[in-house]
This record gives C-alpha cells, sequence and structure tokens, in this order.
C-alpha cells in the first residue's frame, strides 16, 4: 500500500498520454503513466493508427498495387495474401512501437503503473491490476484515457463475422464480400484496404455524401477511384437490422429504404465512445458527456483547473497527430512553459487508397467567406516521378487569394499526399505567395515539384 | 528554303530548354525548339535523369529491397530480374516523358524543329536533318544543348562490357561483378542500384572522399549502408589503365598505386563534355571552353546578350531541377517578365539507396563562417512511418543558430528525403525556427513528422 506522490499521473499511454509525460519529464517533474497490461502505447499502437497503416502498407506492398499501372490492372503480386501474413507483419510494428514508446519512458525515467486507474479524489487514483491495488497522488493529472468502439444495440456483434473496427485482426479468413457501415475516415481506409485485396466493398453511410470537410474535387476523385476498386456506396442510407443469414453463414444488412446488402463479413465503423466510465469521475467533480467525452477549455483543463484532458477522450478532431500536440501543450501549461497552439493549420491526413491530405481553407470555406480566389491544379500524370511509381490519377490543388496570390489552402490525392502537404502548410504558416512557389527549385523527380506545377497553372490564369 | 523568324530558337529540348521555351510561349512568343530526330525531352528523358531514376524505382520494386527489413536480408522479390524487364520498364517510362513534353510544346505552339543546329551567324541558324536544310532566324537565342559523357582515351570503350553512363542499357545481361569508375553523383546512383541487383560494385575514384559538398555524416551513413551491400571503396585511386582480360572475358582496371580490379563489367562515369563542338559558335561570337561549356552572366546571357545558355552546358550544378529554374529565368529576362533567382536556397537530390537531399548550408560552411549552431536530429528508427516502410536507418538533421533558434540547414538520408526536404527549403527560405517545427503539427504517420521530432531534440540541447 505504497502511496506514492507524482507531478503528473498520466492515465494512458496513447499519443496524447505519451507526449504529455515526455514534455512534463523533460520539464523535469516527476511522472507516472497507467496503462492497462499490454497495451502500452494505447489504442493508437495496439488497435487503431499504427495497426491500421501498417496494413495499409503491406497491402500495397503484397497487392503490387501500384504496379498495375506497369503490368497492367489485374497484375497481382501474390495471388493469396493471407490475414496471417498481414497479421504477422502488422504485429512485428506493433512490438516495435511499444517497446520505442517504453524505451522513451525509461529515458525519461517516467514511471510505468500496469492497471486500471480510479479516482478516490480529486488529487488521488487508486491503480488495480489484478488482485493488487495501489494509491497514488498526483499534483497534476493528465486524462488520456482514450475511445474505444461505440457498440449499436442494432448490430449483433459476434467478434468474428460481425466485428467493429478494434476486432479487424480477429477476421482470420479474408471475406470474399463485406458490408461497412460508416462511411468515416476510419470506414474509407477500411474500404480502401479491402478492395485492394480484392474484396468486394459495400459502405453504407447515413450522410447523403462521404467525407464533408475535404475538398469535393478531391472526394469526387476517391469515390471514383474507389468505385474503379467495385466498391458500391450505399449513401443516406440507414442500416436498421443486421442478421447472419439463416444456414448460409452469410450477413445481411437490412437498410431503412427496404434494400438489403450482403456480405461474408459486416465491420461497423460508425462513433466512438471515451474510456471514462471506469475513472469514477464524479470523486474528481468531472462528468463525461453522453458519449464518454469530457470537455476541456483552450489550455486542455477540465473543470477541476488541475485535471487536464487531452487526445481523443476530448472529442474531434482525434487524430493521433493532433493528440500528440494536445498532449504535449497540456504539459507544457499545467507546468508554465510556453503554450504556442497553431489550430487554425491543422493538416488531415486520411490513409484511403490513394491517400488524401489537406490543410487550410477548401473552396467551400472561401466561398462563404466572400474571399475572392483562384486555384492552381498540378495532375499527377504531369509529373515525372508520378509515373514512376505508377500513379497517374494523383491531384494537388492550390487555392490562392486572387488579389494577393497567398496560399490560402492545399488539397491533394495520391502517393505521399500526407508528406508533402506539409510543404503547403509551412508556405501558409507564413503568408507565402504563389510566387514563392513558382520562384523555388524542386528537386527533380519528386512529388513535391507538382507545388511548382500547381503554382505556373494557377499564375497563367490571372 | 524557308526562312523562318521566331522570337526566340530554343536548341535542345531538355529541362532547360523545354522550360525556357514554354515560358517564352506563355509570355506570346513566337518559338521554335531544335532536337534531333527521337531525342525529344534530351538526355535528361532519353539516357539521364529519367531512365536512370525509373530504374531506381523499377530496382526498389523488384528487389522487394525495403521488405527486407520484415522477411530479412536475403528476401528477394524475384530471384532473377533481367535487364529486359527493367529496359522495358523504362522504355514506357521514356515513351510517355517524350510525349508529354511533344504535348506541352504542342498545347503551347511552339514549333518542333527536328535536326541539328549550326550558327551561320548570331541571329540565323541552320537545321540540318538528313539531307534537308533549312535556314531559320531568331531574335532571341537559348543554347540548351546539354553534354555527353566526358570520354577518356585510357579507356578501351566498346560499347558492351566497357561502357558510359549513355551505354547502360546495352549491358544485355546483368554482370555479376561492376567496376564503376568515378564516384560522384551518378557513378554513386548506379552503385546502388547495382548493389540492390546483388551485382558486386567496385567504386574507384580519385578523390580521398565522395560527395564532399555534403554533410559528413549522411555522407558517412551512405558510404556504411553501400558497403553492407558489399560495395567496395577505392578512393584516391587513380585508373591507369582498362582491359579485357585475355581468354577470360573480364575486365581489368589497373590503379597508379599498384593495384588491380577486375569485373565483368565497367562502367566510366567521370566527368561530361558539353555538345558544343557542333553549334559553329564562333560565327554568333562565342566561343566554349575546354569541356565545351558556355559561360553566362547572372542573368543566362552569354557574350552576345541575346544568345543565352542554361542547362547542363553551362556547368555545375547541372541538375534537371536547377537546368528547368535556369531556362524558365532566362525566357523570363530576355522578354522583361519577373526575374527572381532564389539560387542560394537550392536543395540538391541524390538518388542512391538510401536516397540523400540537403538544403542550406552544411556543418562545415556555418563553422567556416563562425556562425555558433546546434543540431537537431530525428533518426527514422524512431518514425512510425518509417517502421512501416522498411526503412531503420534514415536520418534528418537540422542546423540551427545557438541564439536565434532559425533554421540554417537541412541534411537528410532515407526514403523520400527528396521529398521532405522542401519542408525544411520553405522553412529556411521564411526565416522560420525550430520553435515553428516543434509547434506545427504534422500528419502521422509520416516521414515528415521527423521534422518535429528533430526540433524537440534540438530544443532541448539548448
Amino acid at each position: 500500500m505504497t502511496n506514492q506522490h507524482y507531478d503528473l499521473i498520466v492515465i494512458g499511454s496513447g499519443p496524447a498520454g505519451q507526449k504529455g509525460a515526455i514534455n512534463a519529464a523533460k520539464l523535469g517533474k516527476r511522472v507516472a503513466v497507467v496503462e492497462r497490461d499490454g497495451m502500452m502505447g494505447g489504442v493508437s499502437v495496439h488497435s487503431g493508427t499504427i495497426p491500421s497503416k501498417t496494413l495499409r502498407e503491406a497491402v500495397l506492398y503484397l497487392t503490387g498495387f501500384s504496379e498495375r499501372t506497369f503490368y497492367g490492372r489485374d497484375y497481382r503480386l501474390r495471388n493469396r495474401i493471407s490475414m496471417e501474413e498481414l497479421a504477422s507483419r502488422v504485429q512485428m510494428i506493433v512490438r516495435r512501437e511499444t517497446q520505442l514508446v517504453r524505451s522513451q519512458f525509461n529515458r525519461n525515467r517516467i514511471a510505468e503503473l500496469d492497471g486500471t486507474a480510479r479516482f478516490l479524489d480529486a488529487n488521488t487514483l487508486e491503480i488495480t491490476n489484478g488482485r493488487e491495488r495501489t494509491t497514488i497522488r498526483g499534483d497534476h493529472v493528465l486524462i488520456a484515457c482514450g475511445t474505444r468502439p461505440a457498440r449499436n444495440p442494432l448490430i449483433p456483434f459476434d467478434g468474428k463475422r460481425i466485428v467493429d473496427t478494434d476486432q479487424i485482426s480477429v477476421l482470420s479468413d479474408l471475406p470474399r464480400e463485406i458490408i461497412i457501415v460508416g462511411g468515416g475516415i476510419i470506414g474509407l481506409e477500411y474500404a480502401s484496404m479491402f478492395a485492394a485485396l480484392d474484396i468486394r466493398v459495400t459502405v453504407v453511410e447515413q450522410h447523403p455524401q462521404i467525407l464533408d470537410f475535404v475538398d469535393r474535387e478531391i472526394v469526387e476523385a476517391l469515390s471514383y477511384r474507389l468505385r474503379d476498386l467495385e466498391v458500391v456506396f450505399r449513401l443516406g442510407e440507414k442500416v436498421v437490422a443486421v442478421e447472419i443469414e439463416a444456414g448460409r453463414n452469410r450477413v445481411v444488412a437490412k437498410l431503412e429504404s427496404g434494400k438489403a446488402v450482403h456480405g461474408d463479413a459486416l465491420l461497423y465503423s460508425v462513433g466512438r465512445q471515451g474510456n471514462t466510465d471506469n475513472l469514477n469521475l464524479s470523486a474528481a467533480g468531472l462528468e463525461a458527456d453522453e458519449r464518454g467525452r469530457l470537455k476541456v477549455n483552450e489550455f486542455f483543463q477540465t473543470v477541476s483547473p488541475h485535471i487536464y484532458a487531452a487526445g481523443d477522450v476530448i472529442g474531434l478532431p482525434a487524430l493521433a497527430s493532433t493528440s500528440m500536440e494536445q498532449g504535449r501543450l497540456a504539459a507544457a501549461h499545467m507546468f508554465g512553459a510556453p503554450f504556442v497552439h497553431e489550430a487554425s493549420l491543422l493538416p488531415y491526413g486520411i490513409y484511403t487508397i490513394p491517400e488524401i491530405a489537406t490543410v487550410g481553407q477548401t473552396e467551400e470555406q472561401l466561398t462563404a467567406a466572400k474571399i475572392p480566389y483562384e486555384t492552381g491544379l498540378a495532375r499527377y500524370e504531369e509529373l515525372a516521378k508520378a509515373q514512376m511509381l505508377g500513379d497517374e490519377t494523383g491531384l494537388l490543388k492550390l487555392l490562392f487569394h486572387s488579389k494577393t496570390f497567398m496560399l490560402l489552402g492545399v488539397h491533394a490525392i495520391g502517393q505521399r499526399a500526407t508528406e508533402i502537404i506539409h510543404i503547403g502548410q509551412t508556405v501558409i504558416a507564413f503568408g507565402g505567395t504563389m510566387q514563392y512557389l513558382r520562384d523555388t527549385v524542386f528537386n527533380y523527380p519528386t512529388l513535391a515539384e507538382a507545388y511548382k506545377v500547381a503554382a505556373l497553372n494557377g499564375l497563367n490564369k490571372v
């Protein structure tokens, strides 16, 4: 029954928890991180970002996806790809990432406490690990407990054919046809991977359009490419019942419109639920909303100013990249280090196939704000590097002010879009113009060169 | 015997010629480009950048190079890769790039004149194509005739086993052992590709070190990686004779130090020679140096102010990226369009395996200039994306001013280094600091994220 005292106790070791803990440790603070046994790195490492993005790279390589440009659309590197092969690759990366988190904690002398945390009062937590219980006290607490897939009582999850995104790895045989309920980022990322694996995918989404915060031209390019891989979209459709067809081992999803969608498996990817239910928040004077999320102010403080929250548990955008930054900033604020928040220039990376990235304003936003703008386009088919990589359909679109030529938004789809978007992000951050991009020398051949091509295209229009 | 008149005659359709012609056409000028039959796009498309970089991507894919991290260093995607397979891929891209150049010329109503050009006077050129001769006149001329591999009388080139870099494609069987004479950028790029193909490579270089303009730590990482692929370096060694061994069909290169290096083939990649010899320069009042190069001023004008030169023919850096910019700027200057020269921030992309990129100042330059600096490092092994891509050895190094924290130089080795270098280039161009990189949100997982990791590393040191 030790009663250890820390400057900061972090609940959860995902991206927000990690960066919060490390930043506090770098500031010379005594820090402990509480995480469930075997979950070091959190959902991001074990069932979220890391496994899904690793799976994506493995699928791209093992299917020979981009080689189809050279060898024809029927080219497959391997005719049969097993879930085991994919899973073993994922496991390798998950192990390494787990070690990486652990070694960073060790290097920064951050205590790792195995178990689940529960508030006894606003500064005291009880850690339960099997039968063991420990009580610890902290001057500050950072709640970075993350989320889990939301459950829908209409869906009879069986962990075999009807699964959520945490259970993908249990699909021991790859299905031939899959129904994906939910056309958000996660649903579309999995739809892409399954389609690249020659699995027939039907996406059912309640909204009439997908990714409504992304540039329409980019979304249409994605839709086109996914349809080309035989993905079927059922948009504006609501699932009212899911059943296993009697005797046939097939899943059927019944839609409100009367249609039925069939498949060998169903992946449910609608919404996530905060993991706050077992934290005994009320003992700390806190309360979560109906989806288990916590409300914070601009400094990531909850209503108890010494208790911070960051990451998925505070809601959108719920990306690993932003969660890291939130965690780091929360620690900076609690210990009086400089706090700079660049939230207005948040990039989005969507790991569909092809991948999408976006930063700054969209045409829709600029039109609504009555800001006059022009566009500069670069099609990947014009880029030597894209041809070498087998990407003929990518697109980089720059939005710039028609009078000042300042860059206002960058929207991209195609290989390495999530990497090169940061060039545009930097130009926007420093108030740079299209002339800067036109006059800059870019390595040749690269995809980054698209900026110069797009700048010339845009400036030729005005 | 037409006597057509143009605002601009461009000699050569490589990167410099293309961009010069297109820029002039966009400014409303009448433009003609002279190029030898079948060489549209120049050396860059037919035997330089495009074939070598396409070969590189094909080698990386077909060998399964980066997959060795997952499957062990003995993993090969294909056990035998034929030169035909590699060549067919190269031919596909060469055809497409040629079409692309041609269609850009058509779209901009640029006249294509097949043949070789020869000055009759400072404004008149004779174009010879087989037996046909045409005379054309131009108010301006842009000489962008490029270079060819320099020949050394000591080397008995036979176009079969002893070849220059224009003749790589004639190596119909891939050799088992190759000698590369010349450890410059081109020599090292080919050394990397051959080594990845399991060919034993010996690089003979007269200088005591390779790539002396690149950060030492990056060069050492490259040397280490190439040695790991069994590349042997003979530095500070001079070739004095090359022979085919009698009856053995083997090549031997004898070195001044008395050593002998053996192989099945020899690639000579030392220096290049300007293609100015047949231009009859004296008729235009011009003269080339002993290596066939032309001297130009900062506006790319030769001693005859209406005759410009750009691209490899004016000497270093002789990269496609810089040649394009030179051609574009030359056309801008001759027709009074805005001329902005960002030469101080020239990026370098070196397509070795792994690739290298660099921009801004090196440690050596900063030390010589007595500018106090600190370094920020990100090792790819710390990046989730690098793990997914199978790159455990990459490195991003930031150099920044110890007092102002301004970013001064970026040096990188590893996958996509040539792409992500442009993020740092933009930060340097706008006078940005390490704090900017620390406070920026990067997509996760990306290699671009290395900037944030390196910024945190660097700032923690000061």
